[in-house]
């Protein structure tokens, strides 16, 4: 007995096991089970490896760089009309062509601001008054221009401030002041870098000539790979309009999405454009911010120029995927699937032994107990039939 | 027989076959199994889909626009002991408002510098000298400010150079100048997208009315949603002290998180603040540059005021992931989970086999010959019994 | 029969139940079968988990934040022959030291601009006129410089414009202005975190002595954690010249990769670095962008020295990757790794089934029919054998 033990052991490892199966002529559970095999089949190929590409490692982690260079002149009218050139030295802040540049589209320009006291803006609400109690001394209410000198001017109804004097007219220009910026163009580089994959690629197409690149617009249709792109275009694709937008400023993403299949080789961006500032409520419309240019005066007096630009910012989103083939997603997917095929003869298993007439006989030959003779299963069916048979045979 | 062998190809295909099992009567092997299966399913089921969120396509390839807005003005004293107002148009660089801005809280004003020659700072300490032989013509040293004249000043025992002169002065100045900055506040506007979902939100709440945008300010319990941060806030829940940072400036992280269920369609920003700068190591902490405004004079001579800014630099960054339902990630976990599960007939198999008593008899029940003549475990047992069974029919 | 069904169903949880195997004695298949276990347990240990890391969760997502400082001072000449000195504040732009900066090496100063009439700059190929008839009056044709009068002037053959005067002068200076660029030095601050293992480093490794930090350059193999690069290497290592770059500018990338094993707790930063505008076409070359300083003369009129900039950005690119335990890719691994041996097993039947002799023998023992009295094979073997047997004994 242990030899025939130990002869098993020795044998399995040479031998080839395998299971022993009972054959339930079943058609309904049979059926049952090649459909759930079916679908399985169907469900890996299918969707898993065609639709979903799941034989490919995919890179989330993109590497880009993004260069703008903007193009465009216009003349506009300064409160001291005075009609003066703005090219992209003047409009385009900042002036180096970042991922994110800001185009000037209107602007108040408070020239002359000297240091000194005079009225506060009737814009700022903290600082209107009846008496000079109403003034702090010293102190610096919400928004405001200056440090209150604690008078009350009844001139204006407001306090008295320290501060750059005048105060920023608050006068709305209802037109935007340089409306030519609808024929500006902005030529995009953006270089990207899958680290992974060690796949790199420039949305500026190699083939194109010179020509090309000095004549052509990006068109989704017509020219879908030229880096060159209108911003009255651009503002339009995004479901706006350039001259609402202008004047109280705005937030455009240029989006460039960067799906590759590195099997195929195939990358090419796709830009889309989309308003980021929009929302229900009109405050968190819009965009401006202010600076100032200092002049010194002959008595080495400083005085500034303020202003304050509204305009369009654009953000150049840069995102992409890459997949390429790579064995561990393809095992994966592979074994996972088969796994739950296994399941599915759980479940066919279930239905048989448990939910068919004929259940018992089938569980009957699906268990066999180690236990023979104790086994009622045993004596019950097996023995008799055997003995029958046997005794048929022998007449 | 081929015909039965053919056959049984032919029925395969329609039949349903299930693995035939022998039943161990062995109640400590069962447990161990039983208490396997359990184990799995509790780790499929509880930490893989219910905690982990196993049934989830997860994105964290995040879209991100921010733009920051600064308001408060400051009462400074320029070394000409002018006392002047500082808008954000002066203390925020760049003030076009990007995710990265910078709040000057300290400077040194050097005014009225021209092209000269000039002894050089006593901190170069490449430019100290006692004769002539120590400073090299047309040398620029580390760190100098100007190019070697080639001679040495006794006056100050430092070479002289030629540049902008006078040199900065390197007064440490101990108490920062813009301390008002600690309640300035900035407003944080976030767009985020997640390409995969197409899912876009800004951190800036709809339901919010105007007022509340006004008048609010962040903090983690009151107004989790509150895109309004007081600056010292922000430096404080950093775990810094103001006005210690703002003396030598220093760099500070303002991280949104998003964590976003779009099957829950819970999606909301959270903020924390860490400094970024800290290290063991002085010299890594503090933040400052330099820059100039050039101004002409009446005979058209350039001078510039140079200004050492020491500041708050913030760093908006911007992280987040979406997680949404996904078919291939579900059936991966199941799959790879029941594959596991498998493994555990084999090891319970294994115990059976070798490590019981009756092991022998629980191998012969389950292994069974092909050849079944020459196979000694069919003759010894099998026969013998079956034989024995006949004759106690027979009589 | 229903009572010992009942009882089966009662056992069968506290039973173990084990598949029961046929034994082939079949080298071949034997064999087959081990060899694809042997494939599959390297390809899972050996690829899967000591190459690739398979037991970890990787974290792709890093947040990153990065300062930059340059130190350096060149004598340049401008176009008034006054040689005069830059530093940080005068070439670095922006001046505050981001993740991405721009070094100026070579200029063209247009000095005392002031809006007027004057002749277009010959370059403007659709300025160039015969008479007044090419000049459309208010036009503003393609990278001009002013808004045409309608006149065209003989002198110069070009379009009368109304902007700053004297256009800026085209000629291209050969040799860079900013030669002493190449020894300029940068110091980067990187630092990084990973959210989700809410771990966080900086390049500035603690353990340098200030001194150290004071002293050394980065090389990949003598300094690699230095993190202070001398601009002229950087050049140097992307592979490019700096002299030659420095005449038309470019755009060089700095790649910091983190790669880290946070079970090893190994996480240092990698440096890379590459050209990113080099392509085929000249025109995708070369970085150059404009900025004017504005000045005010005692008149009060405005007048400016407009200044286009030629230089090398660098755009200081961080990514980076984590991985740690975690058990749910583990139980991934492992369990497709399991489903595909069960692969293993279908295809080895399929050998064993029907691409052997005695195929039909394996057949008819590993599938057992479950109605024996109209099963043709049970009566045709098995009855027979067992008849034959018990004759045997019995006489």
């Amino acid at each position: 007995m242990a030899r025939g033990g130990c002869k098993s052991v020795f044998l399995s490892v040479f031998d080839y096991k395998t299971e022993k199966y009972v054959i339930a002529n079943n058609k309904k559970v049979g059926v049952l089970f090649r459909l759930f095999q079916l679908g399985v089949l169907v469900y890996i190929i299918g969707w898993v490896f065609l639709i979903k590409k799941g034989y490919q490692e995919r890179e989330e982690s993109i590497q880009s760089s993004v260069i703008s260079k903007l193009k465009g002149i216009n003349l506009i009218n300064t409160t001291q009309n005075i009609s003066r050139v703005w090219g992209p030295e003047d409009y385009v802040i900042p002036p180096q062509g970042e991922g994110v540049f800001f185009i000037v589209t209107n602007f108040i320009e408070t020239p002359n601001q000297r240091l000194g006291y005079c009225a506060e803006s009737t814009k700022v609400v903290d600082a209107l008054c009846e008496d000079d109690g109403d003034c702090i001394e010293e102190a610096a209410v919400r928004a405001s221009h200056g440090i209150m000198s604690g008078r009350c001017l009844n001139s204006t109804g407001t306090c008295e401030i320290y501060g750059w004097c005048p105060v920023e007219a608050n006068h709305k220009s209802m037109d935007a002041t340089l409306m030519g910026a609808v024929n500006f163009t902005v030529y995009i580089k953006n270089f990207i870098r899958f680290p992974h994959f060690n796949f790199s690629k420039s949305n500026v197409l190699d083939t194109k000539n010179e020509t090309y690149l000095k004549s052509c617009f990006y068109d989704k249709i017509a020219n879908p790979y030229c880096p060159i792109f209108r911003l009255g275009d651009i503002v339009a694709w995004s479901g706006n309009d350039f001259n609402r937008m202008a004047v109280k400023g705005g937030s455009i993403a240029i989006m460039i999405e960067w799906n590759c299949d590195l099997d195929k080789d195939i990358c090419n961006p796709e830009y889309s454009f989309t308003r980021l500032d929009h929302s229900v409520n009109s405050i968190t419309t819009g965009y401006n911010f202010r600076y100032a240019h200092y002049y010194n005066d002959e008595a080495g007096q400083t005085y500034r120029t303020l202003y304050k630009v509204c305009g369009i910012r654009f953000d150049i989103i840069v995102n992409g995927e890459a997949g390429k083939f790579n064995i561990i997603p393809t095992v994966v997917n592979i074994g996972s699937g088969l796994a739950v095929m296994g399941a599915g003869v759980f479940i066919c298993d279930l239905v048989l032994l448990y939910m068919m007439k004929k259940s018992t006989l089938y569980r009957e030959r699906k268990f066999e107990s180690v236990m023979q003779y104790d086994s009622p299963k045993w004596n019950h069916t097996n023995k008799k039939n055997l003995a029958r048979e046997v005794v048929l045979e022998m007449n």
